[in-house]
């Protein structure tokens, strides 16, 4: 490891970032506490060069990434964010400005989230840069939004366009030609910056019934949640809401559908309620579109405008 | 991935070690409340194959010792363990084989130290095995044992005996012919399973006035605490407790007395506080040794017998 070692990047690049209880990250472990009659939530995931990212991305967009996808989390749980813990594992090449770098991206999304660092580690690896975030938010206790408790006869909704993510990833590779530059450049920030929806996810606790983030797919996640709730879904493509760079795809490439159904890393929000759900949570601004009901029964079933049932291997997710 | 794939792996050896809160790992993300008058204590670690274990153990060896390092920070900080996370990144041809061992060694851990899981994930990578776990411990409001605090006049007390995580290293490569293979063996086994000192910890809330975990080495632990504590220390060398076969080892091969001191793993704690405190400690059960004292100034100086600082370049530890 190159210039200034794992203590001097501590200590110049990752202390400023520390929340209070974190100690300037000057010590073996960090404390938090949540507010009164609220209960933290934990949720992390990894991100790993060349398999989560390409790799040519900016250092601050891969920082922003690796909090954001669990800020989506949190998102799915109806929690507010409040700190997290980092493990960086680095080739030992890297230099002291990739990590400088990447350690701004890191403090602009505790910016614009509003969270702080409670302490990490930073190690070398012959392998590629593999990056965990453990994130803290909370909920009041009990309110928890979670995948079981979706009923027969609820609507399933979801926020924003589908499949921007799984586009954008083909995008970013410069595999999507059917589509103009611009679009592919929309597409391919989709996929590198996704939109947690914390503000959404705090109008739906008490108000949905079931709900999850879209991380390996809508049909995957849907899968689920009717997998933990002991119901069914019908999810009708025709009314999945897609961008403009989505349609435009679409009508280049109709085979395309089935990544915007299957391909994951759109980090919207899936949940079921009452039809009048939209209205109740309209505040936070985020569209909404319903695109199915939950049914008695068991799976996922994807329906075409006749209703027929179109024949798809929904990928990350495997029926039990 | 070859064989039960991320999800079939989370639900067949992963969600039977899930705590309450943590929903079966079917959701988005865990819940965990600090009992009243408690704070939550959270810090994490990472291991990767070749760096920090040697790649020849048992993968619920692997397992204990990715636990147990975390445990010891929460040692450290005077904490009860309560519950982890966890992230797997593994090479794409780990077998489902691997995945249950090393997941019957996380339940063993589980089991011997009163914890349980809250979350993860598991990702595949082109690199070697890198496994992330992060701890939550809790104490009361307040008490955490912090690095700052240490005044001149303090003793610096260590538990155990120091430098078998380094010559266990050694003697786990093959490295340490100086000595027979029984004593050998008794090294590698103190360096593949540290022995987190929880009950010494819990002992030390409120005794203590500064505390670490031996991660880093000796010497550059010690030279946390001071750093942050704004003093200096004076360490007796001969003071130092080895463990018979690090007597014999020595005794062989006098220039390891700078690993002994230096090459961090032991995970023993080192802490300050007034003469009585090992009275007041006693009830932990495990052996106190008095090996310095707290002093104005700064830095970390090794002294001999006849109180002559010894030349060391202390390792993982530099000054500021």
């Amino acid at each position: 490891m190159p210039g200034k070692g794992e203590f001097g990047r501590i200590r110049d690049y990752l202390a400023p970032l520390a929340l209070d209880g974190a100690f300037d990250l000057t010590d073996d472990a960090a404390t938090i506490n949540p507010e009164p009659g609220h209960e933290l939530v934990i949720t992390t995931d990894t991100v790993v060069e060349g398999v989560h990212y390409i790799g040519d991305e900016q250092p601050e967009q891969i920082a922003s990434k690796l909090l954001r996808v669990n800020l989506s989390d949190l998102a799915a749980m109806g929690a507010s964010p409040r700190a997290y813990t980092l493990n960086m594992t680095l080739p030992g090449d890297v230099t002291d400005a990739w990590v400088r770098a990447f350690c701004q991206g890191l403090a602009d999304q505790q910016r614009d989230f509003g969270i702080g660092l409670l302490g990490g580690d930073s190690v070398s690896s012959p392998g590629p840069a593999t990056l965990s975030a453990t994130l803290c938010g909370e909920v009041p206790v009990g309110q928890a939004i979670r995948r079981e408790g979706a009923s027969p006869g609820d609507y399933i909704f979801v926020s924003g366009t589908i499949g921007d993510g799984a586009l954008g990833l083909l995008a970013a590779k410069g595999e999507l030609a059917v589509i103009d530059e611009f679009e592919a450049t929309l597409l391919a920030e989709r996929y590198r910056t996704p939109e947690p929806r914390i503000a959404l996810g705090l109008a739906l606790r008490g108000n949905a019934t079931a709900g999850a983030d879209i991380s390996d797919g809508l049909l995957a996640d849907i899968g689920h949640i009717v997998d933990v709730s002991n119901v069914g879904a019908i999810v009708e493509f025709a009314k999945v809401p897609l961008s403009s760079a989505g349609e435009f795809a679409l009508k280049a490439e109709p085979m395309l559908w089935k990544n915007v159904v299957t391909g994951g890393d759109d980090y919207e929000l899936v949940f079921t309620g009452p039809e009048n759900l939209v209205e109740k949570i309209k505040s936070s601004g985020v569209p909404i579109t319903c695109i199915g009901r939950i049914v008695s029964g068991d799976g996922v079933q994807l329906v075409n405008e006749q209703k027929k049932s179109l024949p798809i291997d929904i990928g990350g997710y495997r029926h039990n």
